[in-house]
């Protein structure tokens, strides 16, 4: 058993994304630790409310309502109170008794962003937040180091999953502004007061955030020009299927030069049409997407779940790995990582499905004979399609498409080898495999 | 004008993507320094043919065939030769005396990676390697580092552009394998001997290293099971796609527990059906896509170009900020980047489309207003769309949908606001913009 150093970890909110952070650093306590060459001992969660129902359940003993004494004792601060304030103040608590910082706080980095980062800087602390746009889909390190050193001609993105959930129930099941809104409230993609999503704040927050990085450049929130959805109709959603569109809440920022020479940068968020085949227009419920177009790079898109407590929860403890590995001197970099050292299983123990292509005799007990052979084999059969029999030949000959259930490559192999044995089958015309379901 | 340290960069390796990366860097020397917080000295590029054709050209006072003296004085050494050697005696040549590396050699991070890593951790140096896999699609990075806190499940990847080039003509234009392969050849896709490619070999060594990352395991290139597309004949692609499939070759890596109860992980490579619903279905031409199931994260997808010199040189350049950063004290860390500091454009100076609904008097001479209308705003028209007429209303009422050719928002605004107060025109139904195009 390796002995690692200890880090302190603070966490400030037990709310949806808190609670799983809590319980994923619990559970997975000595696997993180490995990967950040640290332990991260969880020291305590500030909560508003101590008797609050959380779910999943936050041991009692590591609640506290003193947030700014839990500080205090930290190596690394996890901040999701969300919110202006105290989220602020303990942050700039927290930098300022030399403690990383990580934050999802979108709101807070859009409003006061550049405060907090200077802080940091001032006394070489770090602030991190992958969670704070997209979720769990990383974008925050593939704009700030992948893409260092190419130039972002634009980004169009989908960073709003409350209003994407919405726009696409218009457009696929025909449902108005008012009932998608109530369905998004029903199934908690929506907020009671759904004003910071429909109206396209959520939104500006996130595409502040990203154009800052984008281009290198503090862009303040209130430069973000802002529409949201309220004035979509279903007649719009209609017309611009017909139009071969599709309508989306999209958040941009690009570079451009204005009228007078001036280069420069815009930041946007409104309800717009983009063309069915664009990638973005593939995004549907929930989900968020950001498409990047870069001068070498070209176009790249990085798409996944947008919100969501478990999904935010693994950005947090992906900044919280990389935090960690920073405090570790001799800790792993950014060569590989392989603590885990699982053994390598061979493609027999493979979990996959067939779809076998065979041509048989055409007569009676064909079926019967090839499903006691998968039988034999322990391989389960999903679809069985038997195309038209052949004409001129006795006995004549019918295609017989096998779709298999899963099963292990062996399995499969060996029902594969005995078919091409079989005195019913003429041939194997096709084997292939089929993934991704 | 801030001074920053100067980095010696020595890069190896003349080629389709050294000549770019050479090209950006001297071309966009500045603007990569004030992100690295330190200058990046191109000190030289080493070539086996210093008179070889090379597009970018590179200037002849970099060149030189002496590798080993070049890795004598830099800081930062990139190799982009390919192949196993000389390329691994010299990385290793440049670790031990001191430097960090960037490469985006797959076969060799594939056959030697662990003697690599081992060397470069002996001495506290760094290995980079984002352009090994998926080319400009930062891949590494978010694996790394992004979702170093979750557990990866499996990993569906299409990591190799020439096969899913040629399996997309098959499947998009019913082509044969070897017209498509022919054609792939033609464009420069596929290489004189395209072996590498359709055998499978080159994404065996990509999902050998995308495994060893994701599963903190050492994967070696030789447990990879692999197939290539050679045995796919256009009629299995038919058949795929009448049973509502895609064949694409699917490079696999997963976490999965055998019969045995041996917990453990695969990776391999064959040409595989997946639903033409799901993402990497959508994935065309030689572009690569890599399809992540994490078990916080859920559903990942990143997309993009997989190869090309000037896509790739952007990964590479990606790295070199990286490592130039880590070379500074003091330097910027996962924090913000302003160095840029560009101005703000307001919403006028963007340039955008509108889609303009309304309804227009319907008689003679509409038509000629509404386009002396948008003429007098420098607003062209690029379709416009008269739907039948109202009946009951005298004059009666049309709708006319117009979309506008690139204009700023200045100018659309102001063209609608002069629609509204048109006397041939009733209402404006619906103004929306168009974005993707």
């Amino acid at each position: 058993m390796i002995e690692y150093r200890n880090l302190r970890i603070a966490l400030l909110g037990g709310g949806n994304v808190g609670a799983q952070v809590a319980a994923l650093l619990i559970e997975h306590g000595d696997e993180l630790a490995s990967r950040a060459g640290a332990g991260l001992e969880l020291i305590g969660v500030a909560v508003r409310d101590l008797d609050a129902v959380r779910t999943p359940a936050i041991p009692r003993e590591l609640l506290t309502t003193d947030a700014e004494s839990l500080i205090g004792g930290a190596d690394i601060v996890i901040e999701l109170m969300g919110g202006l304030e105290p989220a602020r103040t303990l942050i700039l608590q927290a930098i300022n008794s030399g403690a990383d910082v990580i934050t999802g706080n979108k709101a807070l980095l859009a409003t006061h962003g550049a405060e907090l980062f200077d802080a940091a800087e001032q006394v070489g602390a770090q602030l991190y937040y992958e969670a704070a746009v997209g979720g769990a889909i990383p974008i925050i390190r593939p704009l700030r180091d992948s893409l260092a050193g190419d130039r972002v001609k634009r980004i169009l993105a989908i960073v709003n999953g409350t209003t994407n959930f919405i726009l696409d129930l218009m457009e696929r099941e025909d449902a108005t502004l008012e009932d998608a809104l109530a369905k998004a409230t029903e199934l908690g993609y929506a907020e009671a007061d759904p004003t910071a999503d429909i109206e396209g704040y959520d939104a500006a927050q996130k595409v502040s955030i990203l154009a800052s990085l984008a281009f290198h450049t503090n862009f303040p929130l209130d430069a973000v020009y802002r529409e949201g959805i309220t004035a979509v109709t279903i007649e719009q959603v209609e017309a611009a299927r017909k139009a071969g569109y599709v309508v989306k809440l999209l958040a941009i920022c690009e570079r451009l030069t204005d009228e007078s020479g001036v280069d420069g940068v815009s930041a946007r968020v409104y309800p717009a049409l983009i063309p069915a085949a664009h990638p973005l227009a593939a995004v549907h419920g929930a989900n968020n997407a950001v498409f990047i177009e870069a001068e070498a790079a070209g176009s790249l898109m990085f798409y996944g779940a947008g919100a969501g407590g478990l999904q935010t929860a693994s950005a947090v403890l992906g900044d919280l790995v990389s935090a960690a590995r920073r405090h570790v001197i001799g800790g792993p970099g950014v060569a590989e990582s392989t603590q885990a050292n699982l053994p390598v299983l061979d493609m027999g123990s493979v979990l996959t499905r067939y779809q076998i292509t065979l041509e048989v005799v055409d007569q009676p007990g064909v079926l019967a004979a090839i499903a006691g052979l998968t039988n034999e084999h322990n391989v389960s059969v999903e679809t069985l399609t038997q195309s038209a029999a052949g004409s001129g030949d006795v006995p004549a000959t019918a295609t017989l498409v096998i779709g298999t259930h899963e099963a292990t490559e062996a399995a499969l192999a060996a029902t594969v080898n005995a078919l091409r044995t079989n005195q019913v089958v003429r041939s194997v015309v096709s084997v292939l495999r089929v993934e991704g379901l």
